[in-house]
């Protein structure tokens, strides 16, 4: 028969599943020798019974409840409704990952009109017995039986009044009886009876734990954070000890190494006379756990002794509770403890000094997303406190920001110049903003979500933006920034936080990452263990510079449209662009040739003998044409033509679904002169860096958006015909690849065809989520919300890839590429590329190499060792 | 060792890979004992070497052609070149499938300066002889030397005009002896020489015709009309016969059915005293067939037992050209004759009762794809042949119109309430359209492609429609449409040929279709061999009778948002979208339920107990909204709110990507409701139309744009509560089902998992084609045609099914689908459930339906049965 009840003794901390987390390692203390009241746990699996059998326990359960507390009160030595000396018990709630929304606690259960009597006779104490009496009313009507919180409120204040006091403290043991019956009659008028006997007390306490398994809240949040699998909660019954019987009593919590910083030193605080939730409840100011050395020696020492003992035992640092009870110290809980990243990368790498921990497991300990915070300029936490907040927008790239406000690119570049640091506001972000947004010190606008163009570019930059902040209004024009109803102008200080989507008024004092020590450790580690190789995502010198810094070991996507924004050179984009004849568009095309040299040779001398992966020219021509008329007037006068002509080409360009238009490889086979400009400017930069430098540059040409190999067999005769001619021009030598993005379904699932001629796939994630589950990404924001919170996709799939549909693409394809080419080289440049989940992934599935962007490469580093580690 | 070179008696019709269309043919005549002139055929297989040798023949070919020369000139009793009694010879390409572009032919060659007076000094005919000479130096200089066509010309018309004549039969003998000397000269003049050996002009122009095969125009044909596969040309050398010796000569081509009805009865034309040439180039006007038994009654006797014997031998309709020289009939040429469909129709199912071949050759001999023009009304031919064409767009929907000019919905259906027969007229069509589109009785637009919302409507309705005519200038506010000059006002008569593209001014004449007799007799062969089940997309009662009448087995796929547009319910559904909460929505759509119930019970009606699949709403709101601002104020005004709140609305509503947008299943989870409302309406529909009219109501409701198992999950749910709750309530019974579209493609590589809450599947391959190939309809236009033209996808996938690719999907999510469900039921429903090529394929993998346009389900039918018997 299954074992539904186990006594604390009988359990242990891999016990979560059945025991929940508080009850397993209640548990695991009982049977470490650490001081913990005695109690018992109800099963989850009792719970599950009970949630498929409409409220009904499993045969045997109420009877192994009575013999647990039968052998409870053989221990202690006192009886549950003991009439002299009675047993009170707290029932909390507890499944295996802490889950708020189900019930609490109920303390104090136990008591009735009898045994309140007997505990003021046996304590001497008439106000603590029906302190608690009252307190157990209130709490047991409230969660228990569904009275009105509010009811209890009033009757208590309306006691207070009476007398005349504003505080409970004020009120005496008679007033507190007054209390009491005040409150029995709020079950009487809500047709409740309140239960005298003890045990029905217990049962209905476990029924509502039981219950609460279920309740809205708790179900929401379990969809909310993805937790799933579990089939209940445990219910956990533990003598009562009271921290609130004078000043030989107490209770605290406390950490068993700072979970700021790391450091190694006991944390946490404590209050004289008190239960637990004062600690919690803020109405009294605890104190430092330091001093209750001085306060109680005795007490203190052992409790050093237990929380070394804890931590030595779990090997990681713990958060605990703890009550004093007339002098004598009892353990209520133990768990591991939360950490910020700056404590959790110092914690594994001092527990690994102290060889608590080894080198594997010292890896596993730091959650890879977390790296970010310590990648970036933060705001100073002390600074943030006293600081006025103006509102909040979605975090959509971390770190903090300072500047003032400006509405234009062009003048955030002016003003940068001028040497001023500058915060770019705008409405949405278009890449004709690109210049202004490397200008700013970050970014703000208001419309956009988590992969809106701002937020994609600002997280590739490493740069703080805050996005999609509804509450701001944003007039470009007028240049004003109102929000939190303030109004801004150009040169206002503002400061942003975009780790948490915050605004605030103002300049705000930061704090610099720091990269060395143990960070520096945890990333060797990591690059021990690691199979991937890491690349960055990276169109500058600048970014390739920063992202090898943070030990980037090639370039996996070189978005060469990027460059193509830059001062005089789009002019010359835009005459391609309005040409009519193919010479006229040959002729623009010449005058670009010699920009996106330069800016290659800037790549290659920075990236020396690590390859670098370019992609071709890639997005709608439409998107390098201005879209205010200002600036089309401008542009008519420069070519030479009218307006009307200017616009015309802008009607022609227009698209109904430009993610599935124009664009890609299409402009390449449509516009082959493009790919030959810039196959030309990649190979001579390439002979010219290898020659003047000696570096054994290796490029590596990526066409984009194939969806069939007869795009990609065009395009690569083309690179293949220039390239060749180019080398042998030059009489050098020199090796290059030839690849193709794998991002939309079709190639995917004809990779072998594709792999015969591509030399290497990098799977763009982004295009392959848009096309392969049919949305897009600055249109989604409006179903995908709600898709994520119903539970329909897990996550956002633009955040973590959705390895069952778009995985399976990237599968077939692997599939496919390696029979083409058994040493086809594989990688992933997309969004995922540096989001641990999804690294892992493409460990599991036999990639290359994954690419990120340059602040991301830390993090993508860690997930491949865990990734790693965790197969094993 | 290969062989190069065949005697026509060498050969056999079934060697066309090798000798070539013509040469096989020939061969097959010469060895049926039907007189053919003797001569040889030089091999595919030697041109393909010619190609990859830079114009080296094979070894031993040269030999071999002077071996067949020797046996040829033994046989025939004449040489070649001999200055008595000159063998003359006709050199013609000929590749295993018919070819325009390359070299077509060369008469007469073995003439030189001796054996032109040979052949006058033989023939006792100075002009034929020299007129023959003349003629080989420009043909010659023309195709195989590359001289210009237009200098033969003009000393030609220099000769006649120093005669003063105006035709060249006035030239005499010595007239034509001048016009040889200065044909020589323009040789001389270009620094060529004209070769005076037979030999060497033999070679040269079968160099001619080898080199033709890799020209520009050649090529480019190959790639237009998908010709792959295929080695080379052959070379075809056949001794001379002349038809222009006087009375007793003669020529003519002829079918051996008429191509144009079928009927069973010799129809063609020949010319006494001509050469072939004559009759194509137009310049005399041919005589009747029949007329030649008075002519020449022996010859013609002989040649209808010749035209019977080879259509016997050939068993099908055959295009044959022959030549009477000095009342000697010759043989040049048979092949299969092309006929009209309704011919193709007839002659199958006449030799079928011929007994000339058996049921099967029958079926697979029409062209499923050409039974369109037989369901349609047509021009009159000979209307058209006097009619006023103004211009040529794309042949967007089959058929042909005649109508008053309208150029607006709304006016269109006043006019046709008013009796008036009209075509709409606009720059593109939208679904505001509609109704009047259903109203006119074709639709003309100036801009759009294939695929554009015309072109598909308009096919779905079976319905004329020329699309994308870009030289037509419509103004739809000033209703004007300028053409080729003119301008049409609303009330002018004009008319389409759908079937063509063409545009006429007036009214032209038509014929209507005839469904009965040999068509009906084909629908039943296909019947009885086809294993696909054929349904139909309709969303009326009239369509889905129309589709019933020609042989359609259910609905699969009811699109219910045209049934949004109609008079008073589209102010309902905009009520629904502008809807500011919940409530105001549910009493919008409560107003559309009683109309969808009624839309429903239409259809169920006319489908009986066959299967009516009925699609939940798909399209993105915005689609319903209007796109004038004129239309916008009326709302605004009709539901009291602003216009400002109706553009804001429009603007909230408004997508980069509408395909990737918020619709299909998307707009059912974000507003439970609607899909309620439609769940509601169906069943509510299929209950009264069972106990009404005792019909079997087969409901199957089908959720859109299912992108992964989730979304399926969550719309099942609320149909079946619903349906469940509306069966319940009626206390009858009813059986329904619940599936999805495949459409996205992440839904066809997790089918397993959506195959277990999925019914049946209905593989939508118009978004399939558009997400899977990243592709959209509306912008593809700008590289699609290139692309086809390129080779880069072999057709156009939105109209042939991409199989490789797209298809691939397909068949993985069949595997899936029959994985999680055995008995899955799983059709197509997308435009190309019409195309013969994707039917054939949706067969091949096992599908049970397709779905396809009302006047679609007759192609589809026989290109299912033709599947078949292809498949053996």
């Amino acid at each position: 028969m299954t074992k539904y009840v186990y006594l604390f003794e009988e359990g242990n901390k891999d016990m979560k599943e059945i025991l929940g987390g508080k009850g397993a390692n209640l548990a695991e203390m009982a049977n470490l020798g650490v001081p913990v009241p005695p109690g018992f746990t109800i099963t989850t699996e009792a719970c599950r019974f009970f949630s498929e059998h409409k409220g009904k326990y499993p045969e045997g359960m109420i009877e192994a409840v009575k013999k647990c507390l039968a052998k409870i009160e053989k221990k202690v030595g006192k009886k549950f409704g003991d009439k002299k000396d009675p047993l009170l018990f707290s029932v909390r709630s507890g499944a295996a990952v802490s889950m708020p929304g189900m019930m609490d606690t109920v303390l104090n259960l136990g008591l009735t009109d009898e045994t309140t009597e007997a505990l003021a006779a046996k304590t001497g104490n008439v106000r603590f017995a029906y302190d608690a009496y009252r307190r157990f009313l209130q709490m047991f009507g409230d969660v228990v039986v569904g009275l009105k919180h509010h009811d209890f409120e009033k009757a208590l204040q309306d006691v207070k009044d009476s007398k005349g006091v504003k505080t409970d403290v004020e009120l005496d043991a008679d007033d507190l009886k007054e209390v009491v019956k005040k409150y029995k009659k709020i079950y009487e008028k809500a047709g409740k009876s309140f239960p005298q006997d003890p045990f029905e007390q217990l049962m209905m306490g476990t029924n509502a734990v039981f219950s609460s398994w279920s309740n809205p809240r708790a179900v929401a949040y379990r969809k909310l954070n993805h937790i799933k699998g579990l089939i209940g909660t445990a219910v956990n019954a533990q003598v009562m000890v009271f921290g609130n019987m004078g000043d030989t009593s107490g209770t605290g919590v406390a950490f068993t190494r700072d979970p700021s910083t790391g450091e190694n030193k006991f944390y946490g605080e404590y209050l004289i006379n008190a239960q637990g939730e004062d600690v919690v409840a803020g109405i009294r100011t605890p104190k430092p756990i330091s001093r209750l050395e001085k306060q109680m020696p005795e007490q203190y020492k052992e409790l050093v002794k237990i929380y070394k003992k804890l931590e030595h035992h779990y090997k990681d640092i713990q958060d605990i509770e703890f009550t004093i009870q007339e002098g004598k110290l009892f353990m209520l809980q133990t768990r591991t403890g939360k950490r910020t990243a700056e404590a959790a990368v110092r914690i594994a790498m001092e527990m690994l000094d102290e060889k608590l921990i080894n080198e594997k497991t010292a890896i596993l300990r730091v959650a890879p997303e977390q790296l970010d915070q310590l990648l970036h300029k933060q705001l100073d936490p002390k600074a943030k406190e006293s600081a006025a907040l103006l509102g909040k927008g979605l975090p959509a790239s971390p770190g903090a920001a300072v500047g003032e406000v400006v509405f234009t690119a062009n003048r955030a570049v002016e003003m940068k110049n001028a040497g001023e640091k500058v915060i770019l506001v705008r409405t949405e972000t278009s890449p004709e903003d690109i210049m202004g947004m490397d200008a700013a010190q970050g970014i703000f606008t208001s419309r956009g979500g988590m992969t809106s163009h701002a937020a994609v570019v600002a997280r590739g930059m490493g740069k703080c933006c805050v996005a999609g902040c509804g509450d701001a209004i944003i007039n470009e024009k007028e240049k004003s920034l109102k929000i939190a109803g303030k109004q801004f102008k150009e040169g206002d200080f503002i400061t942003l936080d975009g780790t948490t989507g915050e605004l605030f008024e103002g300049k705000l004092a930061t704090v610099d990452p720091e990269l060395s020590g143990n960070f520096a450790k945890l990333m060797k580690f990591a690059d021990k263990y690691r199979k991937l190789k890491i690349r960055t995502n990276a169109d500058t010198p600048k970014d390739a510079t920063k992202a090898i810094e943070f030990g980037a070991e090639g370039i996996g996507l070189c978005r060469t449209e990027h460059m193509f924004f830059e001062g005089e050179r789009i002019k010359a984009v835009r005459e391609m662009i309005l040409a009519d004849s193919l010479e006229m568009r040959k002729k623009a095309i010449d005058k670009l040739l010699p920009y996106q040299k330069q800016d290659f040779k800037g790549l290659f001398e920075v990236m020396g003998s690590k390859p670098v992966t370019i992609r071709l020219l890639d997005p709608p021509l439409h998107e390098f044409l201005p879209h205010e008329e200002k600036e089309q007037k401008e542009i008519a006068k420069d070519m030479g033509v009218t307006f009307e002509t200017i616009k015309q080409k802008m009607s022609e360009l227009h698209e109904l679904n430009p993610m599935l238009g124009h664009r890609g490889c299409r402009l390449g086979i449509t516009y082959p002169e493009i790919s030959e400009m810039q196959t030309r400017a990649i190979i001579q930069a390439a002979l010219e860096v290898k020659k003047e430098k000696k570096l054994d540059v290796k490029p590596e040409i990526m066409v984009p958006l194939v969806g069939t190999v007869g795009e990609l067999e065009n395009q690569a005769k083309v690179i293949r015909r220039i390239a060749d001619e180019e080398i042998e021009k030059s009489g050098d030598k020199l090796k290059y690849m030839v690849g193709t993005m794998i991002e939309v379904p079709r190639a995917a699932v004809t990779a072998e065809e594709i792999g015969k001629v591509a030399e290497f796939f990098s799977f763009g994630t982004n295009d392959l989520t848009q096309m392969g589950c049919g949305f897009s990404r600055d249109d989604a924001g409006s179903f995908l919300t709600e898709y994520v919170e119903k539970g329909i996709y897990d996550k956002d799939p633009f955040q973590v890839l959705d390895q069952k549909g778009i995985g399976k693409l990237i599968e077939l394809a692997v599939e496919g590429g390696k029979k083409a080419r058994p040493d086809i080289k594989l990688g992933i440049c997309g969004e995922h590329g540096g989001e641990p989940s999804s690294v892992e992934f493409c460990h599991r599935i036999g990639l290359s190499y994954v690419s990120c962007s340059p602040f991301r490469v830390p993090i993508a580093k860690l997930a491949a060792a865990q990734a790693v580690l965790k197969e094993k």
